[in-house]
């Protein structure tokens, strides 16, 4: 029997054209192109056409996401009856992808034509920010915001959850982090929307799957852990003492450091530049408590060069463009969706189920 | 870069002392017992307690299931109210796993202690029967039947979802089925709940992404499907023009085959066993066509021999015992939802992110 090695790690296990990470070289991509190239130019319904269709518009029609995001009454009720009773957002945003799929019988992915499944990938993408929206404002008593179809997505998701049409430069800088997360190699909760979606079975089970898998603490990616520690810590002065006490009682520093990437996380790098383009007050702060960090983990690992990750200026511009905390995660999940959607599409493409073998350890086993 | 071997076939991920599949042998175990010897003569709560606990009553005290299935009242309206709208079985089941745990504040396994983990798993695989009960006659507009805890976990779901309490036969030969479909080696929904516990994430969202899974068509296990052919196939003497008629177009015969048994798969031999302990029309009736299945099959691929699965006399099984068969794969999830809880346990105490890698073969990416 073949055996893999711990946690997979390193194990190509699928073959892939939707995007890589070179740890090495601080670069990853989608497709053939920059990530973080992509998180400058391109808006994030481009990037949306990139993974899902192939190419960049205008080479081919940009997805208009706009009559997407509508939710069905019938799911709509159920969200409702979820959100009056479940706290959690990404709760809510399993119940309501597959109260959508549910009530729009969106079958086994098996069943459904190349084309089915597309409207599959998309519709239930676009729903994501319309339910977590939803549940968020009901949860806290508010009346829900009907989605606009005439706004981007980023903008119309912000002001479903904020109540308020977000400023241009804000709605930017969090449309620039949702395309900087949207894919990013082989993670746990990739993977899960891959092995669900090999069974043959339907885009919201797959879906629905990783969610769970990103909701693990140790997928990584909590910002507002990050955004916690920035208040905390308060001023740069602090910085120094409040990290130097938490690595001594053997604590991770939120925000910092990275698996794979070494030199710089570009995520991390493409969002400063986004929360920058925001400035004041916060960003000045964040950007002194950073060099201090930073200051602190090169003392402490001087052959170890600790990176700003993705999460540190992620909270930043999450926090700027009045998200709640509590929706920095459920934000995440908004792209995240929308990547796992298009290796759902690759992965039913693929057609083989995913079915490995454990190694049995235990006590020779009698028969009776 | 490793490369994984298709479909990750034969590569051990893991490992395990749950339980293995030896297929050569037509064997598969739990822990070190014969599981279709526990399914000869043991109770349903005699094997979950072997899973969850590691040994057998008396050596261990047997699982109390019954105070355990009674739904929090919350969780109750949200499967109600997603009852009204989704037709779906399985997907109520993943409604009702996330309501529960939501409700009662069940948190990431990550930050879980042994024994609050051990509490998730059976408090969450004990509802799994009066969330799909529930689910079902809300959406035929009957009452709710709550649980008594003095029953079976077998008994009990017989009753919740047919209203009548089971006779001893019928109810025997059902927990015949559970015990033997409980486990059965690293199948993809067992697998998927193991990448998804492996991020920390709750039991909740470990469950409900193996659902997923298990809804999936190629995870096999349809038992309805069996029984529909059955119906169809409807005496004896037209089994094997039927039969030749759907392998001419190139159809697989429902429950028949299997990848992995080639003598005898041992899940349909003690289900066979427990379908004569009820006897009467359709259970001589399925002998005979089985018969004549058999024989075609073995003309068809003479070196290759074709064994009855599990799926066959299941359909029997759960037909006698009065349940409709749009409850036959919710069945299924009632007694795999226990051995996907163990398989979380396990993979909470390995502690480590399955994360692989996927091998990038598309163009050569530019950088911007």
């Amino acid at each position: 029997m073949q055996v893999a090695p711990p946690g997979l790690k390193g194990l190509a296990v699928a073959d892939t054209v939707l995007g890589a990470v070179r740890g090495n070289e601080g670069f990853y991509h989608y497709r053939q192109h920059d990530a973080a190239g992509l998180a400058r130019s391109r808006t994030l319904e481009d990037v949306w056409t990139l993974q899902i269709d192939g190419a960049l518009p205008p080479e081919v029609t940009a997805i208009d996401a706009g009559p997407l995001r509508t939710l069905p009454e019938e799911a709509a009720a159920v969200v409702d009856a979820a959100s009056a009773r479940l706290d959690d957002p990404m709760a809510a945003l399993r119940v309501g992808l597959l109260s959508v799929s549910a009530q729009e019988g969106r079958g086994p992915l098996l069943d459904r034509t190349v084309s089915q499944r597309r409207d599959d990938a998309l519709r239930l993408a676009a729903v994501a920010p319309t339910v977590l929206a939803r549940h968020h404002r009901r949860r806290h008593g508010l009346e829900p915001i009907e989605p606009d179809p005439a706004l981007s997505h980023t903008q119309d998701y912000l002001r479903m959850t904020t109540g308020a049409r977000p400023g241009q430069t804000a709605a930017r800088a969090v449309e620039q982090y949702l395309v900087a997360t949207l894919d990013h190699g082989f993670n746990a909760s990739t993977f899960t929307s891959r092995v669900v979606a090999s069974t043959g079975a339907d885009m919201a089970g797959s879906l629905v799957a990783a969610v769970g898998a990103l909701s693990g603490p140790l997928h990584g990616g909590a910002p507002s852990r990050a955004m916690e520690m920035i208040t905390e810590i308060g001023s740069p002065a602090n910085a120094a003492p409040w990290v130097r006490a938490r690595l001594a009682e053997g604590h991770k520093i939120m925000g910092f450091g990275h698996a794979v990437y070494r030199a710089a996380d570009p995520r991390g790098v493409v969002l400063r530049e986004a929360a920058e383009s925001l400035g004041g007050d916060l960003v000045a702060k964040a950007a002194a408590i950073e060099e201090e960090i930073l200051k602190v983990l090169a003392e402490w690992r001087p052959g170890n060069r600790i990176v700003t990750n993705v999460e540190y200026w992620a909270a930043v511009v999450l926090e700027l463009a009045g998200l709640p905390r509590d929706m920095f995660t459920p934000t995440f999940a908004v792209s995240r969706t929308i990547g796992w959607s298009a290796h759902v599409l690759e992965q039913a493409e693929a057609g083989k189920i995913l079915r490995p073998s454990a190694r049995y350890v235990g006590p020779e086993p009698a028969r009776h």
